[in-house]
């Protein structure tokens, strides 16, 4: 019987506990409704009775390790402190950690979800392999985690991996960060719906008119089953989401030079029509991937980037994540799991 | 009398070498021109017999540690290979270490021009308080260096910090890597007189004309001499230098979120005329940096912005390099030291 961790992935409408192994093997997955009515300490004492629960019926399995506990927003890590959460209003500078901690008599890890996908995707996913690594998690936004030598790389305020709000159009649409032109206003399940309501408002793009007024839940999901049945301004939309990851993808291999970058979250499901234009552009926009790209016929290897390639014989790959929305849940159990 | 190092700076037309005392104190520093027609075998034989006429003379002084040599170019830094220097088109390949190494017997560490730069002002310059920054070198291109941890980030393939060209334009002027728009095009010396000759063109530059045509030295340094002095054609080209480096530097503390950015290379004089509209473009495109940024009335601290700056109370430094040309000495000179 192995020892075994708990972990958490707290959204906006799920909670999601899972006890897991040490070695990785899911024991059990609960998921529940957040009641964010109910407030603030009540989905704390839910989340609290829910990890009992687990561990007292995993008591005769093996030692408790401890749990993590991904959310959404801006984590003081070390201090175990949620500082803000567009989603979370009422948990501003609380302290998540310490509360939970006292509640369950056991060591407690606080980390934001883009964080915990990542160590989910390092540890049993498509990082398994690789030592540095980043994820992309497109979503609402784009989350993103730097992993260096295995751990997470937070940078100085433990802000490090905002890619979301990279830069991919000087004077383009405004973020709410303050910037204009983020890639996660285009390169995101939000940043699709924006680009059809704006292909929509142009009046070019009938289908979508259509799928808009009739669909009460218009979203990336139908949109990409638009451009699947070859409606042209649905597939422009995802030619430009693809141009512009693969504009950000670029930018990070030119600045960090990583072995992997893993690309996840709901819209991962679109691959296939967005990725050849993303590959296209990254080629063209990074001499060090198309230097070391994988089975690439187009690459240009001359110069500089054949000086790379002699002697790298590296390649950097892309790659889409493998556990989809587990990731969140097995990264915030390998923290306590591997300390 | 200090143990000391050899540190070597290889330039395309310069070949400087200076002795360096373990900690940090200049012994002597020999200037030479670079006989580049000479080839190869005698460039290195000259750099050679100069290493030894140091050691030679600072015999009595205290332990050799060893030399680092600083070369431009794409280096493979573990097997000491020059793998391709646009400025020593002869040197592709090249076991540069080995070769030094073997003639002098004793330790030689070879790294490009950029790194060494980084870790000189690590050392002993603008970077001696941190110990996760980047060096931005503005020259021909933007030579660029993450150092964490107080060592060179190498990634995978040695090709991290190629911050020039991070893309700034989408649809800009192309590069000789292949990508268009790239920072380096802009936020560079070369940048500066490529923009003022587009300007030239236009027809609506007159003094930048004239002095394009009555000085054959006609470089950023005229440039910048024009717009100190009032001519507002020379003046937008060092807003949109900063411009771009603005956008540039928002980017990096968007993915790196580092202690500290040093900015060196000969423009760097330049200053007054472009950072003004550098640190105003960070602030408008970073949200990290708007959180953290130093006595800066105009900063938006609300929201996310104030929950970042309301724990972190540190402060995104962007300064200027401290060592002038000097920087990549000492740097080369600090590896044997620190060995």
């Amino acid at each position: 019987m192995p020892d075994y961790s708990i972990g958490v992935d707290m959204g906006g409408t799920n909670l999601r506990i899972a006890a897991i192994g040490k070695d990785g093997q899911l024991l059990e997955k609960i998921t529940t409704d957040v009641k964010l009515a109910m407030g603030r300490d009540y989905v704390i004492g839910e989340m609290c009775d829910a990890i009992r629960r687990l561990t007292e019926k995993y008591r005769a399995s093996g030692r408790f390790l401890g749990a993590g506990i991904g959310v959404p927003g801006i984590i003081d890590v070390e201090a175990g402190i949620m500082r803000k959460s567009a989603n979370l209003p009422g948990w501003t500078d609380y302290p998540v950690r310490d509360v939970i901690e006292r509640s369950l008599g056991s060591r407690i890890f606080l980390d934001n979800d883009a964080n915990m996908a990542a160590l989910g995707e390092k540890w049993l996913g498509a990082g398994r392999d690789a030592d540095n690594l980043a994820m992309l998690t497109l979503g609402t936004g784009i989350g993103g985690c730097i992993i260096l030598n295995g751990k997470v790389f937070y940078g100085m305020s433990g802000m490090a991996g905002e890619f979301g709000h990279v830069t991919v159009e000087p004077n383009g649409v405004p973020c709410g960060c303050g910037n204009r032109g983020c890639a996660e206003r285009y390169a995101s399940a939000t940043g699709i719906v924006r680009m059809a309501r704006e292909a929509i408002g142009s009046g070019e793009a009938p289908e979508l008119a259509k799928a808009a007024n009739s669909d009460p839940e218009f979203s990336a999901r139908s949109i990409y089953d638009l451009a699947m049945h070859g409606d042209a301004p649905a597939q422009r939309i995802f030619q430009r989401f693809g141009e512009v990851l693969g504009m950000l993808l670029a930018d990070l291999v030119n600045v960090l030079d990583l072995e992997m970058f893993v690309i996840g979250g709901g819209v991962v499901s679109a691959w296939d029509a967005f990725a050849p234009r993303m590959f296209a552009e990254l080629r063209e926009r990074s001499l060090v991937y198309a230097a070391s790209a994988p089975e690439d016929p187009m690459a240009k290897k001359e110069g500089a980037s054949a000086a790379i390639a002699n002697y790298t014989r590296k390649k950097t790959i892309i790659t889409q994540a493998l556990l989809g929305s587990d990731a969140g849940l097995y990264g915030a159990a390998r923290i306590p799991a591997s300390q």
